[in-house]
């Protein structure tokens, strides 16, 4: 629970009032985080979501005090330990019967205004936090730190890129891993072995999708056989000891590519350099899912590109921005986001996904395992 | 994502029939519930919890109309392969640029009332659902849920003493990886291969704590290695493929225990023993904490004893009914529980930790490993 992890440079001091300040633009009375990377963000502090409330208080109203991280008892050493316990935070603890919403709600002190919720938190907090605060409205935190974590500092950046070439090293051995008669899941749980071995200390996913489940973009793992001529989406990822995770796809083909295959692996090289070649400071993230698609389209495929173009990534796999049609948002310098075109015909399929960072200069990939088509020889 | 997993009478059929009407009787106009415990015990859909929704939405009042599940399209094919699909539920998926909110709130249809949510349902989806139904008040799925997920199925208790079965198979193994000059984390390491290996599909947790780590319940793991005369404290527990957990503690001790600890591992033994013999039906959760916290006050370690005696556990590793002071409610046949009472005196501890099914009988122990004081000769 972060008692021994690198600093890394990742929580720069004064990140609290960055957060203050940024809810107060919001129109928000405070923050309200429990565990999860808006917590693990603002303080370091890698807390467990359980249902005994673990909650740190931001007011953000002038006045309205200093942040407190009000916890279980049981895990006031783990939260002196981390990050947390160096922000000079005041770290209320609660006995196991007393009531931990209506000690925030004390604490806090509010006549009205909003409060905004971390994302994640759970339904139980939302309705407990609604309940022991009756006077008070409810937003997502979100509203106020999306514009902090969405920009990633140097750290940050260092720590994505250091995930991306762990993940590389992983994708390095996994033509050594794809054998005609082992089944996906034999294969997943060499990956899941290698992404502990290549630095992170969690497996996140492990995706091996075979011949016709390959077509399925959100396929998992099953016992199916890999076979001869056989293409296989591997998308893989982890967490790293910072907390920052990876994300990286490659498909492999097992012996002779199946029919057409090649042809459309080519196009969804093409498209994949398009959309990184798009990304620049100005750019809108629609405009790169767009340039993703292009090639796609124009070659008759566009039907068998069923999902976005990525996501952004962090300390979530998943978080804004996201690269899809419908976001106008302009990309920013630090932005950190998945390019992952796929086309899945059937009985096949190819995915290919870098994570890239937005740059002054345009786009910085992360990963550098090659893109090339990989046809392992099984013999 | 539960597409290859046995059935073993897990979700017997009529079992929306009685959510819906357990639902009407707490008061609750719809059950709306994403990807999580909830919707795995109403369906047998293993989904993952993303920022797209997914959710099941279940009208309880008459006339409501029929369940049916929101899902993303690149979900679909998961959602029709598992146990849901064979439901005759209707399973509508949503394409990237929809607004799922929006659809949930024009398909339920619902003029006022309240809607009971999943308790992990995300702040993202609580506001999201709150702002798309905005005559409707949200309470929790519990108040509905709880009555049926407390009393546990025989084939849920059948798939909870498989989990019992495979964590006693893993503490039988620990004793060989516990040598003096070996860390927590390499030990932990070896358990984590071990959980998996004994049948589980997942890793909840491997605690291991040692010498004065052992007097902090709540530690995980460190580099800190373990010497003779250390006591260990090894708290494991995963997720079967059924969904249902197994979580079970046991300490250790490295050659001659230290001074006074066989005396208060004696009390613990007798208080453990204790709160089990008090388990029968009729019988109040905090009854069975009082009788675990009887011996050992009385031996004047009380205060060494900071932590409630237990939790429910199921397809969640804590859920209801939690064994604690305050908590009144008398125990029924089929709640399935720990029994964990620890004494940490520093700069060593000690806790033992069974689940336990109450029966018509009394109380049913799903953990079988010895609680005799173990000391790993480790010369």
């Amino acid at each position: 629970m972060g008692t021994d992890r690198p600093d890394l440079g990742l929580y720069p001091p004064g990140r609290l009032e960055l957060a203050a300040a940024a809810a107060r633009d919001a129109g928000l009375a405070a923050l309200l985080l429990t565990p999860g990377p808006d917590l693990r963000y603002l303080t370091g502090y890698d807390a467990h979501q359980l249902e005994r409330l673990t909650c740190l208080a931001v007011p953000a109203a002038p006045g309205g005090g200093a942040p407190f991280l009000v916890v279980p008892r049981l895990e006031l050493p783990a939260a002196q330990a981390s990050p947390a316990g160096g922000l000079g935070l005041e770290i209320i603890p609660w006995e196991e019967t007393d009531d931990p919403y209506a000690l925030v709600a004390a604490r806090l002190g509010l006549a009205g205004g909003r409060v905004g919720l971390s994302d994640r938190m759970w339904a139980l907090m939302v309705l407990g936090l609604r309940d022991a605060l009756p006077g008070t409205g409810q937003a997502l935190a979100s509203t106020a730190l999306r514009e902090l974590r969405v920009s990633k500092t140097p750290a940050e950046i260092a720590a994505l890129r250091a995930a991306g070439e762990a993940i590389d090293r992983v994708h390095a051995r996994v033509p050594g891993w794809l054998r005609a008669g082992r089944t996906e899941r034999q294969v997943a749980a060499d990956i899941a072995d290698a992404i502990i071995e290549e630095g992170h200390s969690r497996v996140d996913f492990t995706i091996v999708g075979s011949g016709p489940n390959a077509a399925s973009p959100h396929h998992e793992v099953s016992d199916r056989k890999l076979g001869r001529g056989d293409a296989v989406v591997v998308d893989i990822g982890g967490t790293m000891p910072s907390g920052y995770c990876s994300d990286c796809t490659r498909t492999y083909v097992i012996g002779t590519p199946p029919p057409e295959f090649a042809a459309y692996y080519r196009v969804l090289q093409d498209a994949q350099q398009a959309a990184c070649a798009a990304v620049r400071p100005g750019v809108s993230a629609e405009a790169v899912d767009a340039a993703a698609r292009e090639p796609i389209t124009a070659a008759g495929y566009g039907d068998y590109f069923v999902h976005r173009t990525g996501h952004g990534i962090g300390l979530e796999c998943h978080e804004d921005p996201y690269i899809v049609s419908g976001n106008a948002e302009p990309l920013r310098p630090g932005m950190a986001f998945s390019i992952e075109p796929g086309i899945y015909p059937g009985p096949h399929g190819a995915r290919i996904e870098d994570i890239v960072v937005c740059t002054e200069q345009g786009c910085e990939r992360l990963n550098q395992a090659s893109r090339e088509l990989v046809c392992v020889d099984d013999r």
